[in-house]
């Protein structure tokens, strides 16, 4: 083994180009969750998330990252309640939804008032609302920490990917 | 809209029960990364994560979760380096090898020191290299921040999943 920096049939990246970055993460496929909150104003906020992930079982934990300039960002304050939704083929049109302008994400009746008003969007395949535990920001962006405490499994459907700029759900085994 | 807790369909989780956490998680796909770096004594650690997640394209920032008690942990520390791997079905066996006993996982010639003798796994879709940037301990786990500080493109393969227990690719549009 040496100590060469890149392999034949590497391509380096110049990491300062920011499109290198996000070449590097479009390699890698994401689930697709939703996350809802009421902001101090008591209206109904919330964003697609991409970055849902499971922290801890025991208690149940669970991230996700987002901009501080969301429109969201003022709900995750620590104690404040949010849900977090795990989408399907069958609800891609709320990922749609809580991905486009935020003037509009709640208008309709794809949601109804969960335990403490927190919008609990409707036919998602799970929800789980807890309190916002700790919230670290970085640079222009958050890392949130959520622990669950109640939730409900909805109805069976695939589970929802993004990956090459297209929802997908998942494929065979490998 | 009323404030039920529940609507028809769905299947209230009793969340003290761990098991219904991680049903709902287990309707959520993730995609598969592995991580890398040299522990305090030289010695080449790293995990397969299913908790890789972009933070901010600028700064380039990347997160992931942890165990406190995994073998990696130790090397978590803030300006140490880590290199971050986006997998494909053609590197399964790097996912498979990197979760398997922490003693074997840099036994054979899947991998060569990269940038400050980082490991370097052979064959990944890309990989990123940058410092622990903050570590955020939670309960029995952690989040762990990155900055991004360069990285390469490797072949061109589709993505790797993990879902309902299961290493797939992703699947049609939806």
């Amino acid at each position: 083994m040496d100590s060469d920096e890149n392999t034949p049939g590497e391509t380096p990246l110049a990491i300062d180009d920011i499109e290198a970055f996000k070449q590097a993460f479009r390699r890698h496929a994401a689930g697709v969750a939703a996350v809802t909150a009421l902001d101090p104003d008591g209206r109904p906020v919330g964003f697609t998330a991409t970055s849902l992930a499971s922290l801890a079982a025991v208690p149940p934990l669970a991230t996700f990252n987002m901009a501080q300039i969301a429109s969201a960002f003022k709900a995750m304050t620590v104690g404040n309640h949010v849900a977090i939704h795990t989408l399907g083929p069958r609800t891609r049109h709320l990922a749609q939804k809580l991905a486009a302008d935020n003037a509009v994400r709640f208008d309709g009746d794809h949601w109804t008032p969960g335990p403490y008003g927190v919008p609990i969007l409707a036919g998602v395949t799970s929800w789980l609302l807890g309190r916002v535990l700790e919230v670290h920001p970085v640079a222009n962006n958050a890392v949130v920490v959520v622990q669950i405490e109640t939730g409900a499994l909805g109805p069976e459907d695939d589970a929802l990917l993004y990956h090459e700029r297209a929802y997908r759900s998942p494929g065979d085994e490998v």
